[in-house]
């Protein structure tokens, strides 16, 4: 079973927008054991479209397509694809109604340009779009074959929106379980370890003889971002309860070979995990942040229900603040400076008496990428986590991007106090 | 003048890694008025590299090749170039003598797999690679013309590292100058409006007669995000002065059009623009965030050097916190809610007077999934903007998505901001 992944607009061949998509579907698809043959982009221009549509039918059995389906002039995909399988546009009420759910929701009108987004080609099966005004596209056809003797074969083709979140959620809810309907694909089985604190070059060495003595049919790849590395192990076969059990097993021996650096697995996220754990517990959280600028307060409210156990941040940017609401004097800033352990603590002290809260997460440090020093260079950060028993805090030394910098600073204060929870 | 890009490796076909070297080097070649015709992304897989470089050489002039070139065994672009050029390996003493220097420079011995690395296809140009131990190579052929009469075209084939670092360093300095020096391109210009307040279909609706009436050499493309609505002219011709003077003349009309819409041009973030507008008042800013969990004060913090206007914020998630620091008192939670505007301007005005600001932005509002009722759906959302005169506050619905409406919630309140500090 082979796939292709055709990617349709200006923006991607002038390098204004970087394609995402194409690596998130092609990890899907590898979940069901389906592998992406090639990935090709290629700009709004129907010629084009129409020669890839053919090369790629001439190669795999489905065919992923995203982009050019918005409601303006240079978005042709869908008109494209009525040439390719000499459909005709008809009016699709379901669509229509998703069309006029959005304006609703959003708050806006209906045009003509949206009323045409309801026209969709009579030999497709539509795909709901819950996030977008464009339906997706589903569209099945017998290739004929180069002998008289075989029957063709069944070939596939799906088109979906180039917005990142609308394509996602129609792959999550409709398309990825009808492929799995459809297809019957060998056993695929993915397991993942999620690591914090350690990096990829460091891992490879400490597991070097456990990788060196995987089966063939068990893979590992490394997944590093910036703060975590992932370990994904792939397992195939051809039978899924034996296959189960020999991921399983080398599952059991990766985890105690790196055991301590382990904070999760497969699409587990810390904030989440760490809002189970507030939550099963009954206790609250707060954050003083100053190096992190509000982003793992970002972090923890980007969950869904987070109200109940997430209280507030003070975001003390300025020094005047950090004396001001937390309790952090100016003796102590100017003796220790304002990246120290004591201001650090201080600040997690200071919220989580002011908010009245059960944890505290502070952290102060030079995010870069000026503002260091031969003593603190850029990079420089303190962590420090309050609980209802103590303050602990850490001094790391992250690298001079602040992009970075700030993202593994929430990571690592938030796997801190991950484990201060259990 | 049309060149395509080939990515070689794996990792891009099974989603490990994204591709942002195609970007990138999109970006680059249309700087020089190249335009790209086609990106394709292809295993470590010989037939594969083969076909795909034949494919390539049938459609354009010039093909930049990355990925493949490493010391490990799953790279083999070298050796299949080899074969497609019948070319042979030689030793050549500067890869070598790089390899050394670089050995040196990180503390590391040489092995067999790295010698390896200094033999290079004797039909090629060498081209240096500072960052690492994979040379570049350089390839230019006649293709056969299929018609007896004519000369065939010279086609280039440039291969490069897929170590980002490394490829751009050997663009930047070997690469780009050699191909302004050899081709004789036309002129592409770019110029890309950011709008926010407005969706895409409506957009659409209102520039319809400028837009069908657009040249045949200009043209243009909406790209959409949460909350914003990009809007580039791409203009190509032989002659620059004369094409600044038509895209600056399209992009008068445009921007005349659409005027109230539009908030900055080009690469520009609305939190580099309002830190630039404050630190030009030498004022100062704070935010109170409900809704936005933070993701306000992250977008401010993003941007380096914005300690010196931005004070910080308070995150009241809990109502408690929205009355014991912001002045919000509970009479007016009980009678109005959380989600109304006299709670939105009573934290905006409690934010800047608590932390002596001379702006405040205040956001308040249902993110979702959950949390709507029939009088306040999900996406209902009020942001209050302090400024040293007055308050000013609005109301919106963005939909059902909660990051979507983190999203468009900061970059609205941004954007109201930054109105006021014109």
């Amino acid at each position: 079973m082979l796939a292709e992944i055709i990617t349709i607009g200006d923006e991607l061949l002038i390098g204004q927008v970087i394609d995402t998509n194409s690596a998130w579907i092609a990890q899907q698809l590898n979940l069901l054991g389906i592998r992406i043959y090639q990935i090709t982009s290629v700009s709004d221009d129907r010629n084009h479209i129409l020669k890839s549509l053919q090369d790629a039918e001439s190669r795999v059995d489905l065919i992923l397509i995203t982009g050019g389906l918005g409601p303006t002039k240079d978005d042709i995909t869908k008109t494209v694809l009525c040439d390719y399988f000499d459909a005709k546009l008809v009016f699709n009420q379901d669509a229509f109604e998703n069309i006029e759910r959005l304006a609703k929701a959003r708050n806006i009108s209906i045009n003509e340009a949206n009323r045409k987004q309801a026209e969709l080609p009579d030999k497709c099966i539509p795909i709901k779009n819950l996030e977008g005004t464009a339906y997706g596209m589903w569209f099945e056809r017998l290739t004929p074959s180069p002998s008289p003797k075989e029957r063709g074969a069944k070939k596939h083709f799906i088109a979906m929106p180039g917005v990142p979140y609308e394509m996602k959620t129609m792959m999550k809810n409709e398309i990825l379980p009808k492929i799995k309907s459809q297809f019957k694909t060998p056993f695929i089985l993915h397991k993942t370890i999620l690591t914090q604190g350690i990096v990829e070059s460091r891992l490879a060495e400490i597991i070097v003889d456990w990788e060196n003595n995987l089966p063939a049919n068990i893979k590992l790849a490394y997944l590093p971002s910036p703060g975590m590395v992932r370990l994904r192990l792939s397992a195939s076969g051809a039978e899924e309860m034996s296959l189960k059990d020999e991921i399983n097993n080398q599952l059991e021996q990766l985890k105690s070979l790196v055991s301590k650096y382990i904070y999760g697995y497969d699409d587990e996220k810390l904030e989440e995990l760490v809002g189970q754990l507030l939550r099963a517990k009954n206790q609250t959280l707060s954050t003083a942040e100053s190096c992190t600028g509000g982003y793992i307060a970002h972090l923890i409210t980007s969950v869904s229900g987070s109200s109940e156990y997430f209280i507030g941040s003070i975001v003390s940017y300025s020094n005047k603040i950090k004396t001001q609401e937390l309790t952090v004097n100016t003796d102590v800033l100017e003796k220790y400076g304002a990246v120290s352990q004591q201001v650090a603590e201080l600040m997690a002290s200071g919220i989580k008496n002011k908010f009245r809260a059960d944890y505290a997460i502070a952290t102060t440090g030079i995010a870069g990428p000026t503002g260091g020093t031969a003593e603190k260079p850029v990079g420089t950060v303190w962590i420090a986590i309050a609980t209802p028993q103590k303050i602990i805090s850490k001094k790391f030394l992250f690298g001079e991007n602040r992009e970075r910098n700030i993202q593994i600073t929430a990571l690592t204060a938030l796997n801190m106090l991950r484990k201060e929870l259990y």
